[in-house]
């Protein structure tokens, strides 16, 4: 890794070529970010791969923000804003990114940088930023989740999924999950679920009616797009709540009208990406008061797969098999001597 | 009207003979209604007539509560239940009844008992409780509105959206409301609304951005069933809410998934009748705190036609023609002298 006073004018991404599949994520050389008065520069060592980055290829390039993927990293500070005065150049730091995140130097918003927690390498902090933003944004942001209050998380070993299992669990909250094989379901309970059920072998709100005496659960979380509609309004309590993350396949979902009413129950959901900088940094303060304390305690990141930047194309492929559970990230810079 | 101290073991009412039209509604002799130790049983002078006994009568008898149709009545006080304590025989009250109200005595929990506001007569306060117990359940307890939200009310000069206009008009909310024809548009803005929309003569989801600048409403009132579901998305502000109080025909509604997750919009609604009777009491003290000092002055029930008990049948031709504005209520008894 070159000392950071030291950054070259250009670096190697990986760009999204086409709309098309893994093969259309290219390592190509482009310009090292500019870095405006609120950025920072970070030089990265570790990227997360995600789900999303999955649907933005798909789409193909857009260049809203960036025609590189990748939502979150981990890395050193290599230069800093005008405006930014509580982080130094040198320091160890993750961040969400508004993409970008493949590729050997990326921008983040000083807001959404925190730094690497005590108890993880700079290496694995990557895989902390999108699923904790995620969890906290929509389960205390968006459903607004009491105290005491239980939980359904659909895909129970995602990158998200693993994490919010855990956080939830550790805050008080009865965690149910759903996983498509048996090893995945054990692997949630592991991570703290008080039950995951196979959706391949029963049908999953019958298995959660069971399991809560009829209760149902006050908040599910929801990254399979329109699949559940039914199935998650008669697995939720009354006055319970559904978040989508995930658009998925379809456009419309359908849902049973007069059962959510007798429920009085809440559709609704959130995109991460285009929630303003002031609500971003707002999560970064809540994760680093409540949430880093934690982080290699009760809460460890799920990774399962370390592969080269040049491999995005691979990690994209196991994404999309979804036999992979747990984490994937891109080591993409070797971390400074510790 | 009978003295109330001479209370008869049978009266006529109003039954549901079969699922069927207007003529399934038979006036019948049947047992004057126990009055348990927290019922009121109420000499009723006036019963409103809603869109929901149109359905329930569609759907026959079901004798859960009742096969007499009416959730709402006026009346005096004929008799008290043993752990009734505020309220007193010969009173002039209103009332939230679950079922049971097109007769000549109908019984009420005490909780949803009201007095007759001194803005009104005896006659015309039947036109009141379910429209206000709706209205503030919905805007206030399910939707959470906030001081200063703008809301859209569908079916503005319906007998709950006539209320619903005067009332968060009169609260200092701007209201927005769609109608059927350009003159129910008219009745809407004098009612209070800001804007009425002719839903047949222009998509009201594009004449409601235009009316906003573009930032759409914070709440929707919706009693269409699934008709508008894309469009009241299309409608709403970014965290807006939009609630169903009637599923309609069709049996499920198809949302825009991805955009409802970028305005992070919420889809619920909810069910008066099977409200818990602890809930309906708090909404009861609610509306004689808040609202019964402005009925008769800011808020007046809009009464357009008062039927005899036997012409039951009458108003629910009315009202499935849908070429009514405000409210039918049927004047069942003669009121006592004042």
């Amino acid at each position: 890794m070159n000392p950071i006073d030291i950054i070259p004018n250009h670096q190697i991404g990986i760009q999204i070529t086409a709309a098309g599949g893994p093969e259309v994520l290219v390592p190509v050389e482009m310009p090292v970010p500019e870095c405006g008065p609120l950025d920072v520069l970070i030089q990265v060592v570790s990227a997360g791969v995600n789900r999303h980055d999955v649907n933005q290829r798909r789409r193909g390039p857009d260049n809203i923000h960036s025609p590189v993927p990748g939502l979150e990293v981990s890395g050193v500070v290599a230069r800093i804003g005008v405006d930014v005065h509580n982080i130094d150049v040198g320091d160890h730091v993750c961040a969400l990114v508004n993409g970008g995140g493949y590729a050997q130097y990326a921008i983040a918003d000083v807001g959404q940088v925190l730094p690497v927690p005590s108890g993880l390498s700079l290496q694995d902090a990557a895989a902390l930023p999108e699923a904790l933003f995620t969890t906290v944004h929509n389960f205390f942001g968006v459903a607004k989740l009491l105290p005491g209050e239980s939980v359904l998380i659909h895909g129970g070993t995602s990158g998200v999924g693993s994490m919010a299992i855990q956080l939830l669990t550790e805050f008080g909250h009865p965690v149910y999950a759903t996983c498509g094989t048996d090893e995945k379901c054990a692997m949630a309970e592991e991570l703290g679920a008080t039950k995951a059920f196979n959706y391949r072998k029963m049908p999953f709100e019958k298995a959660l009616q069971a399991a809560t005496d009829g209760k149902g659960v006050n908040v599910i979380l929801d990254m399979a797009g329109a699949t559940y509609g039914h199935q998650n309004v008669e697995a939720l309590a009354r006055r319970g709540r559904m978040v989508h993350l995930s658009p998925g396949g379809k456009a419309d979902i359908s849902l049973p009208l007069r059962e959510l009413m007798r429920k009085e129950a809440v559709v609704t959901g959130s995109l991460l990406r285009p929630l303003p900088d002031a609500e971003k940094a707002e999560i970064a303060r809540w994760l680093y008061a409540k949430v880093w304390p934690l982080i290699g305690k009760a809460i460890k990141p799920m990774i399962t797969q370390r592969l080269r930047l040049d491999q995005a194309c691979v990690a994209h492929e196991m994404l999309e098999r979804g036999d992979i559970a747990g984490k994937i990230v891109l080591a993409i810079q070797r971390p400074p001597e510790q």
